[in-house]
């Protein structure tokens, strides 16, 4: 099988990630869940804590490989690993929407790459930043983000 | 890589089609095209016609397997050719809630089968239902069907 | 609390909307459950059948009127039982234009009639539609039809 | 000002139509309203009533032409009347969706037609079709269509 | 009847709000306007001077309370009020994936709670953040905010 | 015909605005481009920068004005050069809901301006934003920007 980047920024990885990962592990051989270091948004946690939970988040799975993208096209990142796929999960018709530009934007930009999208389903109404949001308020995360997450959350905001 | 199956009428195949399994191709090993015989709409071309024509227009790639799908779920069909994944494309953002309520469906029927889905592109103005009123009004469909399909649908409507 | 009516044609009740009525006596006293007598496609179950299983599969529960809606104008019929308010899921954006046209409109029949939407979330991919499709070609729907309702789906179109 | 074609069923004419047109005339000198009198819905109204309540409705603007479109395609039909620009209301997204596959696909049919759309605004809850089924259930359509086509309906259907 | 909070920043309430409240007391006895206190963007009025236009704006309706919410979860607010219902407007499809979101997360941060939507009509145009950039440049505001609103925005941005 | 104002920030013009103007040709004699010099985000490029590139893209077409659109309203804006008609791009359904609140309230403030809208085609995965994103990264833009575009983004975030 093929294998797929996932690009984000997770932070934190929510088990809408995972279930897209997990689902995309059906179709792909091996997945690298790559971790934007470089957003305009002030992140919670640093790369590192990021890369530990996500690998906590995944229990090890030998065919998930958690990697840092710290510049340049996405394009150009996964061809340097040597992949052909983009890898993204769709949330509402508005991702959706959004998503199709940015696919046919990195199509443009090498046509060698494909974009493939996976449709949330449980968790279509998890996103990072609500978690964060609601964590800073003390609303209890149980079932929306890993185990390991929860506790990290409560660790920076207290319980 | 992985197999994938692609369902539909294709009643006939569209260039929207063609470009969908081309990018699919870039993901999946081989591509089961599956001609859905079975469908309320009364069909212009009969199965054979349209295996034609997707055969035609594939220009025999060997990574591509046409079949027709006769009866039962999709999901049991997927199985039945031991691959795991739905291909399907995605026009727009109401095509993409139907498409996810489907994925959910069909992942609730058999959670060992993944939906994933490609963006159409260049062709997003392309149905078969449009192709086949315009060609029934004598309307020029150079570009948007392969050659193949153009032929028939002039023999069959007239110049 | 107020009442609504949650009017559909319930061919057959899916737990899509057994949710949502659940949602709905949070918020209302008394919810009636107005089956559509009279529409344009050919039902699969009689209105008597759809009454039972309704009936069955909401257990009873004294907050639940379920009535039949013959003719006439939903405005008219909501305010001859009295009630003010007329109660609609949605699954989907798409869902949401078309029910704000309806809500429109019959805010325009009635000004003292108000709709009010309850979004639906785990089961947002089930439509009465989808379900009868599923049972004909076999598919197991446990989980997404009220037992009784699966029992009646078997019964008619075989094991 | 160049001159538009509006082209629809009008079975019959809404106040949403006239909105659309009485916009149309602030950008565009003349514009041909075009009854397309081969749908594959069963018409309420013959062409004639419909193009005498359209003319009606406009109170006899000279800059409305009302003529019928019997069969071809729309761009030629446009090209025929030396027009180049179709206009189309829109009510919702999903309507837009629609209308761009159809711009899309008449700009590939003829280059040098060019679509414009009008957004709805107060009547963007009428339809046609709603305004049958109203009528036929004795709603009060006050406010929604033109005088004319009221007294129509209501001929139509009974009072 | 039930009881409902409806919570927004109302920096300054619209005839939208103003609207929505209105089609709410038809559904619920009681409707409490929550004015959030803290919110990311930098509000053009106190809080004392929102909570002033919106009690003038309902001409002291008895039926509505206006509050303050100051800090913590929705859903643990409206519990701390005695109220299971939140109350929300939808302006158009695109709102009603990110309210959808927020429904189905509140709905997990407390089952008890339930969401009602309610869909705008006459005033789907009308936005706080709109009304704010329209005032500042001189724009006419009769008849989309309350005239108390509109006194305001002229003595804070001159005539 | 009629003139036309496409108002926006061309931070930088892109092949998806030329083709706005250029379909927009087909319908209106004139079309006044206006450069928005005042907006929240901080520009890339100086309004000077802008109105040359336009210029430079449109190579001179005598039925178009480049200008610059300072401050106000932007009904006013188009009254001050004695245009009826407000022309706006859309490339996705949830634009058309953004643009559709706009059009409306672009109306209520000056009943005599009217919003038209032009559906993008090829162009429609890319915006200004986009695009200075990728330049920035080194990403190749040849085909979606204009020639001098290009080289200027170039000069601007190196080779």
């Amino acid at each position: 099988m093929a294998d797929a980047v996932y690009a984000g920024s997770f932070d934190p990885i929510t088990n809408g990630h995972v279930a897209i990962i997990r689902a995309g592990l059906v179709a792909f051989d091996r997945i690298i869940v790559a971790v934007l270091t470089n957003t305009s948004k002030q992140p919670l946690f640093s790369v590192d804590e990021r890369i530990e939970m996500i690998t906590h988040a995944l229990e090890g799975d030998p065919r998930v490989e958690v990697d840092r993208f710290d510049r340049g096209l996405l394009v150009d990142y996964a061809r340097s690993k040597g992949v052909n796929v983009l890898l993204r999960g769709l949330r509402a018709a508005g991702d959706f929407e959004y998503e199709l530009q940015m696919a046919n934007m990195n199509s443009h930009l090498n046509p060698s790459v494909q974009t493939v999208f996976i449709g949330a389903n449980d968790y279509f109404f998890v996103s990072s930043t609500l978690i964060k949001e609601i964590a800073s308020l003390g609303g209890n995360l149980g079932g929306v983000v890993p185990r390991c997450v929860e506790e990290k959350l409560r660790a920076t905001f207290g319980p």
